[in-house]
């Protein structure tokens, strides 16, 4: 096992009706003037941004308002945002939304404390040396985004797709109530569920130190999500399930499942944010193409680790029978598995493949993902 | 599943060497004079306690020391580093042990800091308002005491062991090196595996909300805590091992376990208090003794889950066989299963009896363990 440190900060107020509880946090925290950013006035129909707005008065404190945020979230509404948060002055941020909301907000905490244009923390060119306080009230269940310090966000100009990973990104407290996702369209669920598997698997397959209670976590996280899945699908008001897809998501990507693991990369990610830059197909449904095609092509570089997987979750004995239950179980649940459900044809692949190979690079994994790779499993896949 | 705050602070700094980082973490957090606490001499004719000094002495950090915790630890040691702190005006405390040691340190950083005598935060008669920072180095793991916020002291005037539980004993940085727990007598690690199969199944079985992602999580601990302790049987040098019981026993509590869970108590821990506060049996050692009788006595009442319990750790059909494999792995190992084994008698059982229920009270599982439970439980253990 590799040394780690550990440390997560965020508080999660996860439950039913816990959204009330934001202007308290808010208060408790210190907070006087917010920005809350949000994606579709969907927030506002259902009643949760009056919610929001009720549990910030209650407490005396003020807002401005930012609407808007698309998912694979964009570079533009971030620099809105920064704007906004500069003039109004104020000291906090919070996302009412999913992870896209979440992780604009984190840049925009990031970009509000910064002098430069935000997307130099992007590319690096400067560090982020502090952000607002952030918090959240998530709505979708996926990304993680609401218990790690990390932030994803595309500059639709150069059609980059890139993260920021940094310990002031952790958002201060994140409120989970499950009952604010059962509007996600089913579509967006089995996204979810495949975004949240790839959290899982990317580690779980590349990483040089894999131990078996590491493993066993991961295995955990799938297993609940292929369950609950099925659950939800079956009836949308099943709160338990919902609940237990959420704190699964939640795990799946604060830093529990890669603590003492070493060596891993995310080259589903890698290749799913170079089809998402260029094509803007959901991030999750981006995933459950790859994913399957990924590890047609990877797998004889771990085989026991497939074998193990394709054992553990789906009772099977060879790597490829694991393989092919998962692309089995994201068809059933009716999340894409061909690149042509995304009308992309193999004519579109060379130019894909250079921008898999521009991903890679930021990835750090563009020993493996060359442009020969990548046509290869764009092939696999299409 | 049930409405839960999640927030867990603590920093774990994991891994070989990790020791020498101490005195940085100490000054990162504006240390200046710092009261370090240990069990007996070992830790300084091992070396520990001199790269400890190094390390606080590179960041000019002066500190006073206090030894001789022992395990089950007692308040009269606790109450002398409580005055030894307040003496010494020091502004943290640092545990250089297991969990007795860190317990103890947790104790004496809220007493430091209250006017009256610091029993009186156990037994309730005040609230604990602060606590000087807490730091630990840990030797042994078992307790889970590094990375969660209760103490466990036993009065041997009183006979009473009792927890106190309160988010300021969160320590703020632990260091676990699995490498420091080399020097663990055997007897101790099959005492610490069965202390951390405990902190897993006491929810696990007696939850009345028990989801079934917790209950993967919980098996995921019990399965690695076996397959480790078996390794490290085998060959004491296995570092992986160690690491992921390590790794393992500090997941089993700090929280994440019982997240969403409800209804849960501690009946387990409840008898073995009551027994070890009078025989001074350890603690480890006690549970194992407990556990197989108490899962006899107790199985009808979730049947399912026993049975669940039977399968997925050790692949059999009932529930008594899944009871019967962990006592038949307990004799494996060569930790306790029987109070014969501890010389306590039959004639014994009525006074334990009584210290039962005066401990069922405490842990407010009462209702349930009453004498008459208590008595049978002992006689299925005897």
């Amino acid at each position: 096992m590799e040394n780690f440190i550990f440390h997560n900060p965020t508080t999660v107020d996860f439950g039913s009706e816990r959204q009330h509880a934001i202007g308290e946090h808010l208060a408790k925290n210190g907070a006087k003037h917010v920005l809350v950013v949000y994606g579709s006035d969907r927030v506002k129909r259902d009643g949760l941004f009056g919610d929001v707005q009720a549990s910030l008065e209650k407490q005396g404190i003020t807002f401005c308002e930012l609407g808007g945020v698309v998912s694979n979230p964009l570079l533009t509404k971030v620099r809105e945002g920064v704007a906004l948060a500069k003039s109004e002055k104020v000291d906090a941020v919070l996302a009412v939304g999913g992870g896209s909301v979440l992780d604009s907000v984190k840049a925009i905490a990031a970009g509000a404390k910064f002098e430069g244009d935000v997307w130099d923390l992007f590319i690096g060119k400067a560090p982020v040396e502090s952000a607002l306080p952030i918090f959240s009230i998530l709505t979708l269940a996926a990304t993680g985004s609401e218990m790690n310090c990390g932030s994803v966000v595309t500059n639709e100009e150069t059609k980059e797709k890139l993260g920021l990973n940094t310990p002031a990104l952790f958002p201060t407290v994140s409120v989970v109530n499950p009952d604010l996702m059962k509007t996600v369209s089913r579509d967006y669920l089995v996204y979810s569920a495949s975004d949240i598997i790839a959290h899982s698997i990317e580690g779980y397959f590349t990483a040089t130190v894999q131990p078996n209670f590491q493993n066993r976590l991961i295995e955990s996280i799938i297993k609940t999500v292929i369950e609950t899945t099925e659950q939800l699908l079956e009836d949308n008001d099943n709160y338990t399930a919902r609940a237990q897809f959420a704190w699964a998501s939640t795990q799946a990507l604060n830093g529990l499942i890669y603590s003492g693991t070493a060596g891993f990369n995310y080259p589903n990610h890698t290749i799913e944010h170079a089809i998402s830059a260029e094509y803007n197909v959901p991030h999750g449904a981006g995933l459950s193409v790859v994913m399957p095609a990924w590890m047609k092509w990877y797998h004889g570089r771990n085989e026991a680790q497939f074998t193990r997987f394709a054992k553990e979750v789906f009772g099977l004995e060879t790597a490829l029978e694991g393989i092919e239950a998962l692309e089995a179980w994201f068809d059933k649940i009716g999340t894409p598995t061909r690149l042509s459900q995304f009308d992309i044809q193999q004519s579109e692949f060379d130019a894909l493949a250079d921008s898999i190979v521009k991903h890679a690079n930021w990835f750090g994994n563009a020993d493996t993902y060359t442009k020969q790779a990548a046509l290869e499993i764009l092939t696999i896949a299409k």
